[in-house]
């Protein structure tokens, strides 16, 4: 997958009520402030307004040199040239992401324990993600993950692991205590005033 | 797209409270009773369980040799190598879905006018859904399409029309005065006690 730069990996969440330019303006202020890759996720909109979103906001991270990664819907990843997709446990299996895609696309998988992590490896994912370390407001059905499983995950995992679930400023550097390669952060970037700032303070904190 | 006969096409929805024997029970049965085609649809489900349904029912109907459409979804529709798909105008655009699948795929549009239906042409569409016809408990956001609308419609496109909405045995004939190549059924048969029945009276209907 080339050198994919995983540390400050930013999925933006986008919701009904927001507006493609709010959701550009705080993609790109957060990769002013040192966001390595993007994930665009967008649960509740059908194959045609996700397919625009992400191709207009691919145009602009393209100019950028960020990656675009898309959550779940692999023909959108497609449709767009993504750099790769981000599959969930409920997604479609990463062996036929593989049997359909590019072999240099990136193909990333949330883990939620060491057997999910160890299978989405044998299946040849190219990241993983793990979490959710700290309860969340973007997603509902998740568990928390503590520190010492995080380390479990990095530790059977031969690819980068990056940490996702509340994730901010003030937690991110005991986070990467686990060796994980990188952390996904959300809402405290995406909902914030300023979040070329808000992911600013966060890169800072990882390199401490 | 080969010789694909339309003249009852079977909208398998595929609901939460559904099970897939239930769902296999009624279509098998469908098929035995005539139908020519069955679509797929599956909105409330995740990439994974739509994968796993699409795949054990394509198994199911190779062994009848009807051809299984996929609801919306290009990437499953990819995944179990259907024979093609179907879009709404929500959906991804069908010059994406030419880009990105082999020239030899079925692509079929829902339209609700002749404007939308001479656009669905022109992107090289194989064959067009119109309605819905009469009022449906399957879908609930669409308004009716008179039948001079429907004539219309197929006096429009060069390809076959296939009318959708509402459509059982009582007005399936009425329906075909319009030149359409066949009504696309639901409720009227995945509803029906006797799957086989429902669909055999539909089909001696087209024929009177």
């Amino acid at each position: 997958m080339g050198k994919l730069d995983l540390r400050l990996y930013l999925v933006a969440d986008m919701q009904a009520d927001h507006s493609h330019d709010a959701l550009f303006h705080q993609v790109i202020a957060a990769v002013v402030g040192g966001v390595t890759v993007v994930q665009l996720r967008a649960k509740n909109l059908s194959g045609r307004p996700f397919y625009e979103l992400a191709l207009a906001l691919k145009q602009r991270l393209d100019v950028l040199s960020v990656p675009l990664i898309i959550n779940d819907r692999l023909d959108i990843a497609m449709a767009v040239d993504a750099a790769g997709v981000h599959v969930g446990q409920d997604d479609l299996p990463v062996p036929v992401i593989r049997r359909l895609w590019a072999p240099d696309k990136i193909v990333g998988v949330s883990t939620h324990s060491v057997a999910e992590a160890k299978t989405a490896v044998a299946q040849q994912a190219d990241y993983l993600g793990a979490g959710a370390m700290f309860a969340t407001s973007t997603k509902d059905n998740t568990t928390a993950l503590a520190l010492r499983d995080l380390t479990a995950i990095v530790a059977a995992a031969p690819i980068p692991v990056v940490a996702i679930g509340g994730i901010n400023a003030d937690n991110a550097a005991v986070v990467m205590t686990s060796g994980c390669a990188g952390v996904a952060v959300s809402s405290a970037v995406m909902g914030a005033d300023d979040a070329r700032a808000a992911a600013l303070a966060i890169k800072r904190s990882l390199l401490v």
